[in-house]
């Protein structure tokens, strides 16, 4: 590249990839002419914080404005057009036509490589009546967040609704909710955070009703009228203002009509981020990429779009490295993200167990998961809490396949997906994570750490050292393809009869596990016994007992903390209907 | 083990290693008759809280007591001798001769498997006269935390002196300080946490100071008098109240007397934990095990004596494991660790700069680190701060060698140390973690997270797109064999006025970054130009224009800010004399 000064580049897109994109081409080639074209007035903005700047939690809009397009010309030397929109590709010619929103004049411009990081725009679903009333916003832009604030304050709004129940939608309730608004979320699947499953988005379900928030899941919105939403099952939802975060698509229009290739999700790019043609590459939310553990499967996920800051900078530098001759390569996503809900977060890596039910549905029991409580430091040190920590494994060869985590906003929640996230993709076993040297002291960790622990538990179930049901399994059909019923077993309480004074499972009787080997008469020998305590531990412990007396037992996976935190009742009956693997 | 429930097995020691192989015995074999022997009169204690018990910040001793001996009577059916220390052992005939402390009665006990877990013991360094002075106390048992502070009311002493700067010593100071005393620590190194480098340790130095502790480091102990301490230069060092925490000895002498094998610093161990005898284990403190960073290499270090609870916990497991024929195997350390001092964090990981100088110094120029400052989180989202994250890595294959982290005590530098813990033990590269896909929001990272950029940073050195140089290659012979000298370079600000006029290099010359291009003509030909900012991007940036324009550069690592926490002065001298590869 540096041999041939004279190519011009063209980025269509000054946000995240394509901005990363613009510098690091700058950093490899001094002389080479970059221009960006940016269809919206401002580039490199943080969309990432505009929920936050709503409320005031981030105080200046101006703190979002990581660049300005003068900074960027004076230390880049990119020519940065704004307002600025890319109109048509002419391939043949290798020209874009661009459209000037201000002067309203249209150019051509010849390119020699072109980079399209023309981003996702969010949907409006199908079947919304009057999705386009003057009080229908997104909340993706800087100006959709003036827009919000100038109607809130206009018109005096006290209610709204927020459709979609994910990232945006959430962040945005929050926020709208700080600023004392009246907030309902409508989430077309059965719980919020799609990706995850419903027994670890639970608590975070508790926590938007404990703060105010009025969830509605299962909900289809059928139309929005001036000043309530109307669902399918004929309820209305206050909403002066209308929050519209169902999801987003690609932008791929214009490259489809220039006639490169696109999935079904996305524009398709090779590893180097090239398009079907290879002088135009494209990157950030409006590819298709590979998901590194669908990898070898025939899955119609195994290629899909994914609206990720993260990997969008580094595809946009991947871009760069290829058109100026080095091959990096693209190793595919994993899936990582984390949110704040209020006090509350909750991260996730790889797959979750209703994602690994649908991919591994035709081989049932090929994996599992376990679930452990661990707490986040020392819990002699002051400020210790309970994190909760799922992961997902292969019992062919104990790979891990994925991992959730929820807890407490500043208990590392992040840290644990993180190290998950690194896990997942150096391919380690759930033994792997047993051996994990993590960094200990008191204010920090535990000498077992969190993730330790779960490995542990994962170990000893792939060693079988301990068979384990979950408490979805009394509710749904389970990944092995069998039900259980709660009749079926023998329910053994082993916690204090305080604990089980509090709440237990119905029909369980209580022997504390010190009394359990003096009490084992108690236990009968013609039935399975289902042994549980409050986080999994004792409960483990009055399953060795047990099975090493000639006991048929199970342990109730993450005990029963699990089971009020995943959503279900002293039945093991989902809470609210909507548990089911979808 | 299951088939033969009448072994018995005698563990002696109470703590971590001890009790965790205790327990997992325990579960997997119900009947086998375990004893556990513990000296001192409790047992599972969390002595890595005794520090801040002394301060009250662990408001109870009670919260140090993770657990008594009538409850793992009661859960795991093991019997626990207090107070009953292992006299000596007799292999031929496979019985212990133990010492009831309270009764003074000894017994002779029979084993089938002994597990020694008898941990390290403080030491007083050779040469130090007075070190058995009444007032002279370590800080490691519930015993001495109580002693301490009887001392301390009954005296009324108000000035005390920790004679050791690691873990234990700087968690003395810290929670001395905290209950009013005046408080000196005396490191014999050149500088505290001998194992970090001296330019990672240097802002938890200042933390120090700036909490009114007096460190004086290169400074050997000669005389301990009843309110002094006496150094060698001769200075006295104030000190009603001594604390010994100059590193600990793993207690052997007891096996060794058995005839079981030693190395140089701990008892020789399989990776079953197996000594020399196969029917007896030992594991924790006392023994040595290997460096995973040191395999292959013929090093004196490569097998270790570390008291460090993680592994010891973890060890206690596999000894039982193997004890009930599970051949579960220990893989050796890599050193993780993290701690506190008042406000900040610092955590390590792997391998040091000067601990690799030393170990690849046969062969410069093998190994190279970079230095970078990335935010915990989304710079715009409120409490933000900046960490200090220093990688080393192979410059043959760019292997990630080892890592150090600094910063704000609540700003993850736990997470950022766990990160590339996890990936030094999977044997990433340094291109692999460019690729890492970690959690993003802007509440808890950034698209381009800290482990992210150093690996672009390192990424950038080992395919030779910037050539770096260190503060400390000016202040030191370097690992590549050679020493700069500033009057070799053009000294080449590309901050602004502003930052420039708060502080800069001897001699430098300031061109804002935006105005280089501009201003080339005053960027000397006949002289290699050291580029530098604040934290090392704008340097970089300049040092690609200056490249790519014909000049022959390097880029300052880190920046000025490493320059100022790395503990050098503005002529990239160090500012005190300890800076010192050691």
């Amino acid at each position: 590249m540096s041999s041939n000064p004279n190519k011009r580049i063209i980025i269509a897109g000054g946000v995240a990839g394509g901005m990363s994109c613009a510098t690091r081409l700058r950093r490899l080639s001094e002389h080479t002419p970059i221009t960006v074209l940016e269809r919206g007035p401002y580039i490199s903005y943080a969309n990432c914080g505009i929920p936050y700047a709503l409320s005031g939690v981030i105080p200046t809009d101006d703190a979002l404005h990581v660049q300005t397009p003068e900074k960027i010309t004076a230390w880049f030397n990119v020519d940065v057009k704004t307002n600025t929109e890319l109109v048509s590709i002419d391939r043949e010619n290798k020209t874009v036509l661009v459209h000037d929103r201000i002067s309203g004049q249209k150019d051509i411009m010849p390119y020699d490589k072109l980079v399209l990081a023309l981003g996702a725009e969010p949907i409006t679903p199908r079947g919304i009546e009057g999705g386009d009333g003057e009080h229908v916003f997104h909340l993706t832009t800087l100006a959709d967040l003036d827009s919000i604030r100038e109607y809130i304050k206009a018109k005096g709004a006290k209610t709204v609704a927020v459709i979609g129940g994910a990232f945006i939608g959430l962040e945005a309730a929050e926020n709208l909710r700080l600023l004392g608004l009246q907030v309902s979320v409508i989430e077309r699947l059965s719980h919020i955070f799609p990706p995850a499953d419903a027994d670890m988005v639970y608590p975070l379900e508790k926590e938007l009703n404990a703060h105010g928030v009025n969830l509605v899941t299962d909900a289809a919105v059928t139309k929005i009228l001036p000043n309530e939403v109307e669902l399918a099952s004929g309820q209305q939802v206050p909403a002066e203002l209308v929050i519209m975060a169902a999801g987003v698509r690609a932008r791929i229009d214009i490259p489809k009509a220039a006639g490169l290739q696109a999935g079904k999700t996305g524009l398709a790019v090779n590893e180097f981020m090239q398009t079907s043609d290879p002088d135009v590459y494209a990157v950030g939310d409006m590819v298709e990429t590979p998901n590194m553990l669908l990898r070898g499967l025939d899955h119609p996920d195994k290629n899909k779009m994914l609206a990720l800051a993260g990997p969008a900078n580094r595809q946009g530098r991947l871009a760069a490295d290829h058109i100026c001759g080095k091959e990096t390569r693209y190793r595919g996503n994993i899936g990582t993200w984390v949110c704040k809900v209020f006090g509350k977060a909750i991260g996730m890596t790889g797959l979750s167990s209703h994602q690994l039910d649908e991919i591994m549905g035709v081989e049932k029991g090929r994996h599992d998961w376990v679930t452990v409580h661990p707490v986040n430091h020392a819990g002699y040190y002051p400020g210790s809490c309970r994190l909760t920590v799922k992961i997902h494994f292969d019992l062919k060869n104990g790979k891990l396949l994925g991992g959730q985590v929820t807890g407490p906003e500043n208990a590392g929640v992040d840290k644990q997906t993180d190290v998950l996230a690194v896990a997942l993709t150096a391919g380690m076993t759930v033994e792997d994570l047993e051996h994990l040297e993590l960094a200990y002291a008191p204010p920090f960790g535990s000498a077992k750490d969190a993730v330790n622990m779960a490995g542990f538990v994962a170990g000893n179930v792939l060693r079988g050292d301990v068979e384990i049901v979950h408490a979805a399994d009394f509710a749904f059909e389970t990944s092995k393809g069998r039900r259980k019923s709660l009749q079926d077993f023998f329910l053994l309480d082993v916690r204090s009869p305080k604990e089980f004074a509090n709440g237990h499972i119905d029909g369980a009787v209580n022997i504390p596990l010190g009394d359990l080997r003096q009490r084992l008469d108690e236990v009968p020998k013609n039935k399975p016994i289902l042994s549980y305590c409050q986080v999994g531990y004792r409960g483990y412990l009055g399953y060795r007992i047990l099975k090493q007396d000639g006991y048929d037992a199970v342990n109730l996976d993450g005990g029963y903390r699990a089971v009020f935190e995943g959503g279900f009742d002293d039945g093991l009956k989902p809470v609210i209907k909507r548990w089911a693997p979808n």
